[in-house]
């Protein structure tokens, strides 16, 4: 049994989606990240980062949404979320989703999250305001060269559709119109459409 | 035959050093960063990034460093670098790699890329001015939680060790004393003397 921890609003529902999409047997519990449960001494003990997700399995604990992407695919093979057995197949989705992590979370976090990397609250409103250009400029480049469609690697659905789709449901709240961006748009669409995105969204309402 | 793109003071020296520890036919090439090679169109041809590192295989060119230490170690099973066929600690790895990438390596471009997320010059002095607080923030988590030593995932050298030894590398340009960190200043120090690093290194000397 896996336990997820996870919350509203934060880029844990990639974990959550692909969990529901292996079929695996899971408890998803949801932070209450407004009052800082994250936090607190019990969940520091659990994930001393204080963020989600992290994932509880029977050898310990996981962090980092790529690894436990990555996780989740290798430990249900028959799912087939990633290809597993193609190094370079396999370093494809790694690196669309070192670049979710790495640079589109990143550039997501300076607005809400800019007093990570500046005290001055005029530096922080400057950093909130560029927001929306630099997420622009991230979905530009996957719109153009990075998603092949379908889905993100071509034909078939992989751990990076769950992570596009997480981040991509952002845009609306950072002010970047997604439909700029017609091929991530119409994923995101069809992405909301799936069971799996549905049960794992619906933990979350309310 | 691959080819790794590279640069003088970046990540990219991780990928390198990999690519040492494996014995693998490989090339690297240095850009002259200083003088903007990354965004040469010759180059953006290759990575439309215009980020190094960028490894070119028979396949196709990789991006993002934890995607490519994975695609090394998964290609060159005899060297040992990371534990593929054990998905757990696969994870362990990873999670690590991509705690290095988007956190560790985003707190330190704030201090010399502070203008990827602000126009405002008082904005970029600003975060210039907190980054070592929150690189020191980093290697803190690291050192007491994430470093289980003599390696950085114990008793066995992983992908994780020359990714570590890269970013560690960076501690006194960043104004943070890395002796505040014994145990990583430790491994930094046994990784200067494997001769993979040696090689990796000696490329970008004068």
């Amino acid at each position: 049994m896996l336990t997820l921890y996870t919350g509203k609003g934060t880029c844990a529902l990639a974990s959550h989606i692909a969990l529901e999409e292996a079929g695996a047997a899971y408890e998803a519990v949801a932070l209450d990240m407004a009052n800082g449960a994250q936090r607190a001494p019990d969940y520091l003990a659990i994930n001393p980062k204080g963020r989600v997700p992290a994932l509880v399995t029977d050898r310990g604990t996981l962090t980092e949404t790529p690894a436990i992407l990555a996780y989740i695919a290798q430990t249900h093979p028959a799912s087939n979320l990633a290809p597993i057995d193609d190094p370079f197949a396999f370093a494809e989705v790694q690196a669309f989703n070192s670049y979710l992590c790495s640079t589109v979370h990143v550039a997501h976090a300076h607005g809400r999250r800019a007093g990570r990397w500046a005290d001055d609250a005029a530096a922080i409103s400057e950093m909130k305001r560029k927001m929306p250009e630099v997420m622009a400029a991230c979905f530009a480049l996957i719109e153009s060269e990075m998603f092949k469609g379908p889905w993100v690697m071509g034909d078939t659905y992989t751990i990076a559709d769950p992570y596009l789709f997480t981040i991509a449901s952002w845009l609306e709240g950072d002010k970047v119109d997604p439909k700029q961006f017609p091929k991530v748009h119409d994923h995101r669409s069809r992405m909301a459409e799936r069971a799996s995105v549905k049960a794992a969204v619906g933990v979350y309402v309310g």
